[in-house]
């Protein structure tokens, strides 16, 4: 029997710039009565790393492009919203219907650029993505290793929609201290074939084992993954980017 | 505290056409001392519900066709699995890098159009997806519940890459007893904004949660995902389906 447990930590308050991410993680856990322990995975939805690095841009004082003006007019937008979504794309990957797919600077493929309105404090404020998600992710990591005296691998996670599949599912923009692919190639399954194509996003499925426990309107944000056996090593969330020269839908 | 539990089950046999799934599962679940609880839900690879359904070509009877000849010969491929293929496709969506891209007959866009030849007993043999993966899950619900007097739902998964990103991740290709989106449209974040884009494809969460047990190797085909409050309905694997109508990338 193998077996997984995915458990979502409470009470954690509104994140404000600068705060001590982990120490909060832990301070709420421990009010739950949740020991973190030596194996554990924490997936930390950006959301709150952004805030924590004051990734939040108040619209007001963002002076739209005519071109984010005008597209903002066509689909009933708002325009400065669109400004700071140009501003965080490098390139735009496809825009139609109203929906904006952009490559951002980190090399992210995803809508609107990862820059969000939702749960965050303030009808004119936006959050965007943090500046170096696996950066981030070491620090947490460091700062939670100081803390527990053992490794805990972090993953930051974001919710994202695919092509030809409806919804969003949690994805991983930020890695540390696991290896984020599994990679079985040359490996022979139980008949003895060599396995070709079997390269898992194991950081993706993560991500979206601990949305399980996160919701998007019950303040969720960071849950804890025991019982997996990650591969220990400098993992880094850009590893599970598709070089562009092979990538068939950029 | 809000906690799920993903739980593999081991000893599945080698399954061969016609087998009762159900019935082997919940005698595997048994035997590792795993006894299911209302409220669980099953995660079955679609390998072995194919297998039962006897899906699968034995590529000795195969002739292909010119077209897969020409492409099989030009990337070193199997020419009578490129035919295989192509029989599996309603359309082909990219063709690149050796690597084809393929609307199935069931409206799904993946690889290959699902047709794989690891964990398959002999070497000249391919496994297809399941006819109606639906239909198949529907089939193993009702089945369950004769069996255990409560409802179950079943996800049917398999593993895809994705456009953009590297490796592959689990996700839903048949669904019965429950709703696979979860909309949180309408409804309004802790700050009063209502939110707009958040349909959770909880479904191909579910599926790669139950990955994190399963594994390539280890032939753990199926899993239980417990503690998830699962949305009661008529779901099914088609729902999450983009039409293609809105599609970017089709």
């Amino acid at each position: 029997m193998s077996q997984v447990q995915i458990i979502g930590i409470d009470a954690i308050p509104e994140i404000q710039p600068n705060d001590a991410l982990a120490e909060i993680i832990l301070r709420s856990a421990a009010s739950s009565q949740i020991t973190m322990l030596e194996g554990d995975i924490l997936v930390v939805t950006h959301k709150i790393v952004s805030k924590s690095e004051g990734q939040l841009v108040d619209l007001t004082t963002i002076e739209p492009s005519p071109f984010a003006t005008s597209y903002a007019s066509t689909w009933g937008k708002d325009a400065r919203q669109i400004e700071v979504v140009l501003r965080e794309s490098a390139r735009i990957v496809r825009m139609d219907h109203g929906i904006m797919i952009s490559e951002t600077r980190h090399g992210f493929v995803c809508a609107n650029a990862g820059v969000d309105a939702s749960n965050v404090p303030g009808p004119e404020r936006v959050c965007l993505l943090p500046k170096k998600p696996d950066e981030s992710a070491e620090t947490l990591r460091q700062q939670f290793h100081t803390a527990l005296g053992f490794d805990v691998p972090v993953v930051i996670s974001d919710s994202w929609g695919r092509p030809w599949r409806e919804g969003i599912v949690n994805v991983a923009i930020g890695v540390a201290g696991l290896v984020p692919l599994t990679d079985y190639r040359g490996m022979t399954d139980p008949w003895g074939l060599r396995l070709q194509a079997s390269v898992l996003a194991v950081a993706d499925e993560l991500a979206a084992a601990a949305e399980l426990v996160m919701g998007k309107i019950d303040g969720r944000p960071v849950a804890i993954v025991r019982g997996y056996s990650w591969q220990s090593g400098v993992g880094t969330g850009r590893d599970l980017l598709m070089d562009s020269r092979r990538d068939m839908f950029r």
